[in-house]
């Protein structure tokens, strides 16, 4: 894999940052609809406003997936606008997941703020959550007229169906290894895969249909998005664990606080010796974690190598994801764009 | 309104009977999907297996929603299969939404039994309620197969997201208004319009819209189940206070064990003495309540004449109900098992 520069980081690539006006501008008009009081909710979540409903400088996430969706669709040879619809409604579906899985996992922080549960109860943020869903289905039908190839859009409304379901079955799991500690490997990596890896895969392949490629390419950038999805998640288990403070809004070691099941831990349950196994159970066990038990289960890992193991295996993911675009008709200057995108994953801290 | 015979509570309406073959297929079907882990959650909600997954003698709800919405197909001349995926769909969203009802409420029977959140706790149930609602989008999206026709199906498409919206909408306010005790009664039955009308409503619209009525008659159809919620929510509402428990699963006064702000509620916060209303308020402001503070807020709703009243607002919603299909061309029989629909819901105690 010589021909692949993953040395060195970027510090923004340019597809989370090309299509901000316009996706901006679609979510914009999907929350401004009429007669819905917990719009303010929705807005604060999204980062617009402050708790009081009184506009703030905003602090977005990456709309990564809305994103790979435009750039996808560009990148076949499509017009972004037949794109836009679909990209509104992604991010919206990604928001819901996002709402419900600050509820289910009691976190309290997402970016540095409250998140919408800590601020307005779980009942409201369910309902705020299940609004937002609703959004996304909404913002989705404006695509039937900017379409209007009948069977093109039944075909992108059966994915993303199907990936809406592969991520919440995904986040189920993810709930249902919780506390356990007879994970192994594969079956978390294919939990991620569905929890994170299906939006994300499905972005990159409804860009790429509603932008006429062909069947082949179609395929190859559903499966890049598919490993770019393993990427992001693996990073992000390392961040759980060695990220810092004031880039990602977690402490060091934050996952072990909330007996996370990252892929750390998973491997370390693979691969540390019985006695420190027995530790890790032990702790995992307990209601309230202290600072010298995290401090003893990093150390563990140390000494197992996990950091070493979760960033090889991003860096291996990553490699297959730019890889798996082999095959796939693009314009000039698509590969080279989506490989800063795959390195930004790769080594982003936040 | 001498022609509406609303005196005798009917045992077993033939509308909620007649479908129950099919829609339980097209339920059964929906929930075979492979590969979902949780799969057993949502059978067990419905009622077809025990916490185990083993089978059990079933206990279903009534089936409303979808047997409306082939009822409403079916009486403007049309075929049931063209209504069925959507009837398996509505009735999928209607269960999604008593999921995720049961977690905001706190609620730990439903049908006399424990709800999902209760066996399986919160963080999943909420998981439950999202794959219920993806299994809703599968379902619906058969219809794209059953009808064929693309305006038919977008416009069906774009009435039920709105339906969902109103009704997830309607929730919230149910939950904004819970605590307070200045809500008044004309506020209460727009969020009820909304929390239960909404998808009545829309069973009704949709099931006519592919039974191929004309567009008065989806008019008609539409403004019945409209008033139809209303009557069974407030039912609901009077069977919250009121009902029998053995009938309900709910014992006397529930819903002032709850705290709800129920219909009765609304009204004696309206028309009780000040010292009255200043009971409730302290009562509604208190983190636990006893017995005997529920039988003296049942004392003040005796006083007011809360149950008359709720009791004859539910009647004149079902007159307005009946009313709402003069117009409508129905075949013949129709306009009878609606009534008697009307009549069961008005009167049923469970």
């Amino acid at each position: 894999m010589a021909e692949i520069e993953f040395s060195q980081p970027a510090e923004s690539p340019a597809i989370l940052g090309k299509y901000s006006y316009e996706i901006n501008q679609a979510l914009s008009e999907a929350l401004s609809i009429k007669n819905i009081s917990l719009l303010n909710m929705l807005r604060y979540h999204i980062g617009w406003v402050d708790v009081d409903g009184l506009p703030r400088a905003s602090n977005q996430g990456k709309g990564l997936r809305s994103s790979l969706c435009l750039f996808s669709c560009e990148a076949v040879g499509g017009s972004i606008n037949v794109a836009l619809p679909l990209a509104a409604g992604i991010e919206l579906i990604h928001n819901f997941s996002l709402i419900h899985d600050d509820i289910q996992d009691g976190d309290m922080e997402r970016r540095h703020r409250p998140t919408v549960w800590a601020n307005w109860g779980k009942p409201k943020a369910l309902q705020a959550g299940n609004t937002m869903r609703v959004l996304a289905d909404l913002a989705l039908q404006k695509e039937v007229e900017s379409i209007g190839n009948f069977n093109q859009i039944a075909a992108c409304s059966l994915i993303l169906t199907t990936a809406c379901l592969d991520m919440i079955e995904g986040q189920y799991l993810d709930l249902y290894f919780e506390g356990r500690t007879d994970i192994d490997s594969i079956k978390y990596l294919k939990m991620v895969s569905r929890k994170t890896g299906a939006l994300i895969r499905c972005s990159m392949e409804l860009g790429a249909i509603v932008g006429n490629a062909d069947h082949e390419t179609v395929g190859s950038m559903a499966l890049c998005g598919s490993y770019m999805g393993n990427v992001f998640q693996i990073r992000d288990d390392y961040l759980g664990i060695w990220g810092y403070e004031k880039n990602t809004g977690k402490s060091i070691g934050n996952d072990i606080r909330k007996k996370k099941n990252s892929l750390p831990i998973v491997f370390a349950m693979e691969k540390a010796s019985v006695g420190d196994k027995r530790f890790i159970q032990e702790i995992y066990g307990k209601s309230y974690i202290k600072d010298d038990d995290v401090d003893h289960v990093m150390s563990i890992l140390h000494k197992v190598g996990a950091k070493e193991y979760v960033q090889e295996l991003a860096e291996t993911e990553a490699a297959l994801a730019y890889k798996a675009l082999d095959e796939a008709k693009l314009i000039d200057g698509s590969r080279e764009q989506i490989n800063e995108l795959i390195r930004f994953l790769l080594y982003r801290e936040n």
